[in-house]
């Protein structure tokens, strides 16, 4: 059941509040700067353990302090004000007037209200240093870049040399992972464009992040409008339950009724930058007709939501009028909307995309807010038989081309990528895109790798997420198990979101994220310590894991018991091995170990020779 | 809740019977073998599609016929009765007679009855053909290879052209699978030692299968007594249900009262093969005190549970004395059961293992009723921290060793793996079991590819399962949500499964198997075609794809809507692709296609250069 299907009572009057079970939110500040609060999630454990709490990263904001102070009308607090107020290149302005097509021409009686949070919006001069990118060309270090470089080491400096150690572990397929993320390492790796951090200056509320292969892998998480909205509450709660569980960045696919003044509440209420894909709601403008779209309401629209603040919008300027033939033969065409749009109107008026003729001026929008591009695969393959074909690899070169234009406008660049695609045919996605793009961030739906599995395709994806974050894509955009089906609810957001947190982290531990194993290690020691409230509260999702614990032994008494219901007592593997390993010990301390492994192996002779 | 503590009349008194959704089972006959009868499963298609139905492998037993008349009483049709009965090395004898320990000393009251199934038991004559492994080394092919040789092939004689063309798409790392599986291409593989068919003479109700790299990628469920059992039906229901989600072998970890005569009724109506680890009952036999076990008392528990009809058994040979210090300072320990019940009896005896020292022996009770060994990684980590350690390795190698002597006394052997391994730790143990037990089939468990995910980790094994099956393991091992935290229910197990299907195909896809990528296609198409019914019916799990979907939209006339609700009729991509298709087609006929791209690409020229 959709979560709007739900009797109105059941629907949420408010958005989810409080800590993850067993943790609290703590902020640090990085040196020197006691004005730049980063949030970081503290995992206390059990006092046997002997251990520190366990700092993770936190992408969930301000809902999960102990004692939130949430109130929608009023937004979240704007952190970045000051920081954006020292900018001599930017300027408030009036902005453009809101069109009664902009919420979908809704009658006035279903009209959502404004956020009253909103401000007037501000915009980048000419000629300035405007977006991160061109701070960080012109080697100056931005707050944003300050507060991402603190966010990314989590507490990793208390664990120098482990940490050090596990960088050797990895195999980074040529990614440049330093030990400590430093500031200006944020700038150098902006500078090439390697990393972006997606910050529309009207987004004031943002708390930075950044999306690059040398840091952690990031996951996105889409939501979108119902048709039937009873509150903003509840349109707002979607991002807030997504960010909850560890997305990243939220994009806003949302169409129809009510749709920008929506988006007002969701920004003004969102730690997490915001995406959408301004095509769709252009699309509207004209009725749904894809051939009367022109580039002067797309561009318009950019500015109507630039102001607003999103942070990242898909653009899919690669689909080009000579690519849609490649299509043709297809077994599963073009599955991308934004793709199949602009397809349409190329066929339409034989006419070369709007978008990719008139891209600069595009550029100049998106520089003016500091939007980052995230240049969409129109022509993704839509089923394992359209994998690498030539439309996408067609699509993904142009892409490469249109990412310089983007930086030498000023503009930051992310590029999106597949989709479905087997596992041997998953390397070379991300060999390619790294060659093609210049080693701009790469940004892929799944992939999944196989199509079979209609209902679990949250699966079918993670296992090609994990392995292309592997390889170095930089963030994951998650799958829910409804992909293809229907519309997810909450239970399929919290399953997506986890399952790409659980493939975003196997990708960083391969490729020896410094601080991405101190976790995973954490969790071993208080699983094998049968310190259960530990191994729940360090897990992805704590409460399932309780909730799975406690069905077999609910007791209070088991949360401590030296054994679980897999095996029982006697059975106990971990319990054995405690033993093993305290009559190991016995026996080092009587005539050290250095050569007991030999002497057990009888001089290491092997039977039978 | 588990299953087990639902009240009585939720239990099952019988288990589950019929056909798949949209499927019949069919039977197929090898060239002139009327007298043998493989099972497949036809999934048929809307008439619109204009496609054959298509086959897939089945696993299922007759418990999906259209009609199944299932009798646990009388147990499974057996099969392979007259294939045994033709083979002058096996002799019918009294067999050894039932102790009261081999139920855990259950008070009379409490006993199980024996399944009235049973029959004396068949035993393999010294220096007679006996095992598969002897038959193949001796050039026989026999019924079991003619079955597997079929089951295999599926359906592709009739897309001989496209399954060549998908072999050469694939990447299998030294795997050599050919176009068609021959009888004796299956007999030279098993004579090679790179496949086994795991099938007791005493199991005669079997399905007979194959586990090797050079076919499909196969898939293990675990199932287990619970400590209250209602109904000997509800025991055999949980194979029953593990394989009609896609189970190819089962292995039964009972411990505790009954289990010797609940494994009678399991055995008796199983067609899958079923496994198990005999120092479990060994151990419940000496009270729990690893101590106490014997090398006698281990021999003889094999015997009982080879005349019952188990047809593989993981026996932890390779937990040497001189291994056992090397897991003092690891993070987890010993994790296997079995690994730690022999370490501790190492330890207590300060002696070689005498599953080790007195290995040659368990090969004469495996060969006499062609057990095949499941040579049982005891010493797999059990955490991130402590992959690809020494340990685990030392153990691999003496595997290896002892694959030989299997070998030498004609029996049949695969070797079991992690556990616990970070993704660019994977595949070094993929090569170094090549390596080092002479190309063995691979039966893994997992590998969880991080910690930190507790209640998902059939997804964080499901990224490492694909892969290694990817890489050329044979065999792998499900791991359902519950691991780690308790018992898992039936839709837990279900869930196991499904997430193992969905990574040995994902696995036999990237291997370029050539019958593999057949049913994504059609699947693909049925999706592109909006035949809702054949979408639901060609996934793995078509009554929960088709429950999803009907959240959203239930009504009737949707499942032929060219639309889903994700996007609705207007923005969906599939619908304006297909109008897309129709326009180029329209072109083509017009002028031709052949240089239409390079026309629309104004001569190939890129913008700005």
């Amino acid at each position: 059941m959709n979560i709007h299907d739900k009797p109105k009572s059941l629907r949420p009057e408010s958005v989810t509040q409080g800590p993850m079970a067993g943790s609290r939110k703590i902020y640090v500040h990085p040196d020197g700067r006691s004005d730049i609060a980063v949030p970081l999630r503290e995992i206390t454990l059990n006092p046997s353990a002997n251990e520190p709490p366990v700092r993770v990263y936190d992408a969930s904001g301000p809902y999960t302090e102990s004692e939130p102070a949430i109130d929608l009308s009023a937004g979240l607090p704007r952190i970045r004000d000051p920081w954006l107020a020292r900018r001599a290149g930017l300027d408030f302005y009036s902005g453009r007037p809101v069109q009664p097509e902009d919420n979908g021409s809704v009658s006035p009686d279903r009209l959502a209200p404004p956020c009253p949070a909103n401000t007037s919006p501000r915009k980048g001069r000419d000629g300035a240093l405007v977006t991160q990118y061109e701070f960080a060309r012109a080697g100056v270090i931005t707050e944003e870049m300050i507060y991402v470089a603190a966010r990314e080491n989590l507490g990793r400096e208390a664990v120098l040399e482990g940490a050090e150690a596990k960088i050797a572990d990895g195999e980074s397929f040529g990614a440049s992972i330093p030990a400590f993320i430093t500031p200006e390492f944020v700038r150098d790796e902006i500078a090439r464009g390697r990393a972006i951090i997606p910050a529309n200056i009207n987004h004031p509320e943002l708390e930075p992040m950044i999306i690059g292969r040398n840091f952690l892998v990031k996951v996105n998480a889409n939501i979108g409008n119902s048709a039937v909205t009873s509150s903003v509450a509840e349109e707002v709660e979607k991002m807030v339950w997504a960010i909850r569980w560890g997305a990243d960045t939220v994009m806003d696919l949302s169409t129809g009724r009510n749709i920008h003044n929506i988006r007002d509440w969701i920004i003004r209420n969102s730690p997490a930058p915001i995406g959408t894909v301004p095509i769709y709601q252009a699309l509207e403008k004209v009725n749904g007709d894809p051939t009367k779209l022109t580039f002067e309401l797309f561009r318009d629209t950019l500015i109507e939501q630039a102001e607003q603040g999103v942070d990242y919008f898909t653009i899919h300027a690669g689909v080009r009028l000579g690519y849609i033939p490649l299509t043709a033969k297809r077994t599963t065409g073009i599955v991308s909307r934004g793709g199949s749009i602009m397809a349409r109107w190329c066929l339409a008026h034989h006419k070369e995309s709007f978008l990719y003729e008139r891209f600069d001026e595009l550029c100049d929008v998106m520089r003016a807010y500091d939007v980052s591009f995230s240049l969409g695969d129109g022509l993704r393959p839509g089923s394992i038989a359209d994998a690498n074909d030539r439309a996408q690899f067609a699509e993904l070169e142009t892409l490469g081309e249109l990412t310089k234009i983007a930086w030498d406008k000023g503009c930051q660049v992310m590029i999106e990528g597949p989709g479905h695609v087997p596992m041997h045919k998953i390397k070379i996605n991300m060999e390619k895109q790294l060659k093609e793009c210049h080693e701009a961030p790469f940004y892929t739906l799944g992939p999944l790798t196989t199509d079979i599995a209609p209902g679990y395709d949250h699966i079918t994806s993670g296992i090609g997420a994990a392995m292309i974050g592997w390889f170095g894509c930089a963030m994951l955009c998650y799958v829910t198990p409804k992909e293809h089906l229907g519309l997810p609810d909450r239970d399929d957001v919290k399953t997506g979101v986890i399952t790409y947190r659980i493939a975003a982290h196997a990708g960083d531990l391969a490729k020896g994220h410094p601080a991405a194993q101190l976790r995973d290690d954490a969790l071993s020691r208080a699983r094998f310590d049968f310190r259960w409230e530990d191994q729940f509260n360090l897990g992805l999702d704590p409460d399932t894991a309780r909730q799975f614990h406690d069905e077999t032994l609910p007791k209070d008494a088991h949360k401590t018991a030296h054994f679980c219901s897999m095996c029982g007592p006697q059975f106990c593997s971990m319990k054995i091995t405690q033993d093993i390993r305290d009559e190991v010990a016995a026996m080092e301390r009587e005539k050290g170990m250095a050569d007991k492994s030999a002497e057990f192996l009888d001089g290491g002779g092997k039977l039978y020779v």
